[in-house]
């Protein structure tokens, strides 16, 4: 992960401008740690909380100046618009049903974004994000982080190189037991109005989903759900299980949930071919299971097998033997994207294959299979997912 | 395993005739060190072949005198019947499509029987086999072996305490690679006449099916299926994914193979309560994973767990740390069921609770089960599955 | 494992006669069922307590006739000597310090011998039992029952045909917790006089050190040891870690133990050689871990690897993805035994590569070792092993 | 891991001079990951070269301003130390046998340092140091980086409070395959003048040393040592195995090498107790093995497990089931030790107990059993470690 790229590139870091992810949250720790491992932005301005006292506190302890701590967001886009040293991206960590108004505003305010998962509540929404960011030429991500871990990235790498041939069968889990009581926490992740309709599919399932398509490079076409939650009396959906077919005749399967007490993260993809078959768990990230047809079981590892891509090569860090995790994979977006939004404010091109970020594209993709997995669960029936 | 119980009660081993599992038959190898390993058995009767050379030199390899060394299985029942030491048992290990009418031989001709699954190709035809055993009062056990193993026994005894609290969620996986090759295997097994119309479900299916209702108490009630091949252009299913509801409410999943190229047995159970869950794999049997609400995660293992129910220690027969396996696991039901019978000869009663093995019941539930997969996949939506 | 070849060869099964391993040993169970599972042996007398009742009702409930149920090992020799159906094998699981006179008694009675470890409680005398074996031609095996294991002898294959090149490093583990109580239990192991001096080598370390011997070819040449106990005020010694020098100058350690509280069964070996190395664990014992010196790591499994060597394959008994475990490791020593007795017995010649359980030899070089260690621990320096 | 307290306590970031650790370094990468991640720091000053124009280069692609691009570290020092915006904190990565010297020279120039293992290469050097910053007042850190993982500070804290009773045994490993190839490396640690005189303790086997007294809180007192080269003919040592008394009479041994091929990495601490044991592996470190005396076996994960402790929550910094890795666990010693100069610097005190990382203290220990072990593979005794 070539961090130096930006500074060479730019002469300076980028300027990043952060609303949401205030204290107590755990995603805007992740994306402020994740924009500074590798040295390319510098948080200039922030917008973490509409309390102006909380908002000063919040922002300065980060190094933001006074003045560019915000408690407005709208303002924030505004005031930077202004300014000589204005920020370069804006990356966006707000509850999921203003995910649209902002990165529309933050999109027609000249910047770059970064916003976090689900691109919007609808997919009609994201639909109009992404082509605001195609018209007006603005790099877009939405982090969806897993997919940047260097053995996913492997895995992807394998598949393209027909590794375990043609994919037959995939199979994904996202298995958690944060909301196994039977008291929910409050907020707004609760409230079907504002989480994007399902909460399990919303908050876990399209990881598994864009997992499962990163890897092996196709689309769900169809599916068929049982949608609901496994707790007695709870209005929220926190289970989801699906029979899928992919848009090259391929079955698979997920089960997704974050009501299975006692778990803990649980997110896994194994996926078969014609020749072989690959498995990954989130929890044990730094290694990637690769069973051939012919009963070899190999286990690759971050950087020591010889087989090991450019794609996972470039992805990682550190050396042979020295896991890495959660942190650096989410690095991997923020780098990454730094390092096209570096080479577009230069006039520079950048070759396709140096971007491994999900854009919006990807965003859209998940919100469609949400649509779908919704409707086949009133139906009762398999359901056509729209290709977006 | 309290072997000696069956020559203290008796007096001597009980006599075991065999049908079918003759040389190359894998199934006929397991039964065969299943009813000698506690030495319950003695294998005094065997019709392993119609041709009269090799079921001579089949037979008296496993040391059965000449004249017991039978060509004809309609033969063994009734010379047997005829003989003062006669056999007490028989067990069966033809292809499926013939387990009805053997089985219905051998009861009516007063013998005990160990039937491999299925119990029969039609649940119409596994009724009838029930009812005759019930009215004959015949012993009757179905091989689904993987229930017996201890730690299996032990993950029931702890869904039974109310370890994990009322079951929510159950995830049921086989996924095997051994028909991963484009080239089917020769042999009855693939042709759907005579597997009982689903090679999938009832070859491996109905072992993941009969592992989820063992250890949770439950039955499915309802079900929705992806029932066909992986392969494309194969005619024999070999894959199936079902979305599942318990008699409880609970909900589940399942995803059986035996085309997942490079995979080897695959076969496991996860399975979630108000409380916690409880994981367990077949390639790795010794090991019980439970975890718990609260995030305290425990590994139980064979014996040495404080925990330990009694239903698994009496399923085990070494000490700690040495770990057992199939073998071991099918000869639970061999020795369960000659306790039983070895009762039965002498009028004594056995507690109800020492009998563990799967007997008719446990044969039917799989097979409605099989039926009810079979007309989900051709109606594309949900199905009921018939209460036996 | 073709335990048919011992009925095929002989027209019959072998006759075994068991010594020691009564009422609530572990390791008689053990024999017998090892005894039991190929259908290589009928066990037709044993002395199993000299108490006359418990003599009886032990050796009746193992199916043995009244009048050879022994209450005097010798007179079980003597008896057996006379008889027309003699058996051809005596067992013996006695405690150590019997082993010697024991062994030697049924060598003069002409048996064929199965001891358990150790061959005697002296290398001087171990050394006899073994010249007495061969001047009178009779075959011997001391029960190292971990090398039997398919997986042990697939690494051993891999060490022969140079699949890690020249070894370089060995280490091995055997951590155990039986004995972390504070208070010993009672019995003939905790008194050095009975348990051959030092109870944590005898009874532990040996296996340890026969599992590495035989994994890589090699001798131990010369050691340092640090011996004693790992419980303060405890006289006996449950702790043995060793600096190990092999007869190719490879290098190695040790780590030993039945102290180490929360401990299963632990034995373990790692072996390094030029172009890779090899792990594996006897908890986990259907599985060889494969490392090579560029970076490609497999996994092997019992039967399913396309690497599987011969000696592996018919160690093995049942099909891929079903787990074998100790009772099938000690079985194939008790089967290959009875398919070299039957051999003698008609004058037949085995291959010498068909003969794959441990002999004296092996018994002698766990003495060896054992006593080095003692002396290693007194001087406080390297000692030389001697060379059997 | 609250990085904002610096900023907070100090209204800025720490300014950090880097001397080593040019392009191509891996340690070089690590520190600078290690010192942005949490924000504490800018990186404003840099010695990475002594060539003007690589100099210039490295520094400047790191975001140093070019009149701080220095090519001789002790121009670094001196021109620093007369600057308004001086650094506050040197770390130091240069080669081994200049950390005496480059050490010396920073206290003197007042600032803090941290510096990569080892303190020195020689123990009396180590003295100087550790005197040196304690006459000065200055903070200082050698970055045995292990011990910060949240799970082996989870497991000192069980240890403190009793969870597995007296220490008893400990088994360290640090087996990695690095010098496997029969060609060394070119460079300096090769060279016995230059690497602190046995290339495999000091390069990795003080990071074992140091993890088992840091997890046991014990000393090692005497030891016993096999020291030299796996591979027949090599001049440097790359093997190394411990015989261990620990000063509290605790047992233990160790097995240390960066030859054995096909490893990756292998650092393990397993301990015993009265009343159980932990063990952790570094290449999957969010993950704690507790083995309890009753059999009572739990796996304690990061931020999960409800028997947390202090010491690991606050050493970690993503949610639940989010892998952490190395560069978090060297971002600890980097943050923690960065509250601490901030502490100093405005004259604050920091409870003692919020300080984790390794001192001048830890470095001492490591090189005195170094030198213990170099003394013992000559004698070929047990020698005493010096307690520094």
């Amino acid at each position: 992960m070539n961090h130096e790229n930006v500074i060479r590139t730019l002469g300076r870091r980028l300027r990043l401008g952060l609303i949401g992810g205030g204290p107590g949250s755990f995603i805007g720790q992740t994306h402020r740690m994740a924009a500074r491992l590798d040295g390319a932005y510098d948080i200039v301005a922030a917008c973490l909380s509409s309390n102006p006292q909380r908002a000063h506190d919040s922002a300065t302890g980060l190094g933001v100046a006074a003045d560019r701590a915000y408690t407005d967001w709208k303002q924030l886009l505004t005031q930077e618009q202004a300014r000589e040293d204005k920020i370069d991206v804006v990356a966006v960590m707000t509850p999921n049903d203003s995910h649209f108004e902002v990165c529309m505003a933050a999109l027609d305010a000249g910047f770059h974004v970064i916003c976090d998962k689900p691109i919007a509540n609808k997919l009609a929404d994201g639909k109009a994000i992404a082509d605001r960011a195609k018209a007006l030429q603005r790099e877009f991500c939405v982090t969806y982080c897993y997919s940047a871990y260097p053995m996913v990235r492997q895995a992807r790498a394998m598949v393209v190189a027909g590794d375990i041939g043609e994919v037959r069968q995939i199979h994904l889990q996202y298995v958690q037991g944060d909301l196994a009581d039977h008291a929910l926490p409050d907020g707004w992740r609760q409230d079907p109005l504002r989480n994007g309709g399902s909460l399990v599919m919303v908050d876990i399932g399209t990881h598994a989903v864009h997992l499962g398509d990163y890897v092996s490079g196709l689309r769900i076409e169809r599916l068929c759900s049982d949608l609901g939650s496994a707790i007695p009396g709870r209005l929220v959906d926190d289970y989801v299980a699906l029979l899928l077919r992919y848009n090259n005749g391929a079955r698979g399967s997920l089960w997704v949930t974050n009501a299975a007490a006692g778990s803990e993260h649980g997110l896994s993809i194994r996926i078969h071919g014609d020749l072989g078959g690959l498995e990954w768990h989130q929890e044990n990230p730094n290694r990637l299971l690769h069973r051939q047809k012919n009963g070899f079981e190999q286990t690759l590892t971050r950087r020591f097998s010889p087989q090991m891509s450019q794609e996972s090569m470039r992805s990682s860090r550190i050396g042979v033997g020295h896991p890495e995790g959660y942190l650096e994979a989410f690095a991997n977006l923020y780098t990454e994207f730094a390092q096209v939004v570096a080479a577009r404010i230069v006039g520079a091109r950048l070759n396709s294959d140096e971007t491994l970020y999900p854009g919006a594209q990807a965003g859209l993709e998940g919100l469609a299979v949400v649509e779908a997995t919704i409707q086949s669960a009133k139906s009762g029936k398999w359901e056509t997912v729209e290709q977006c």
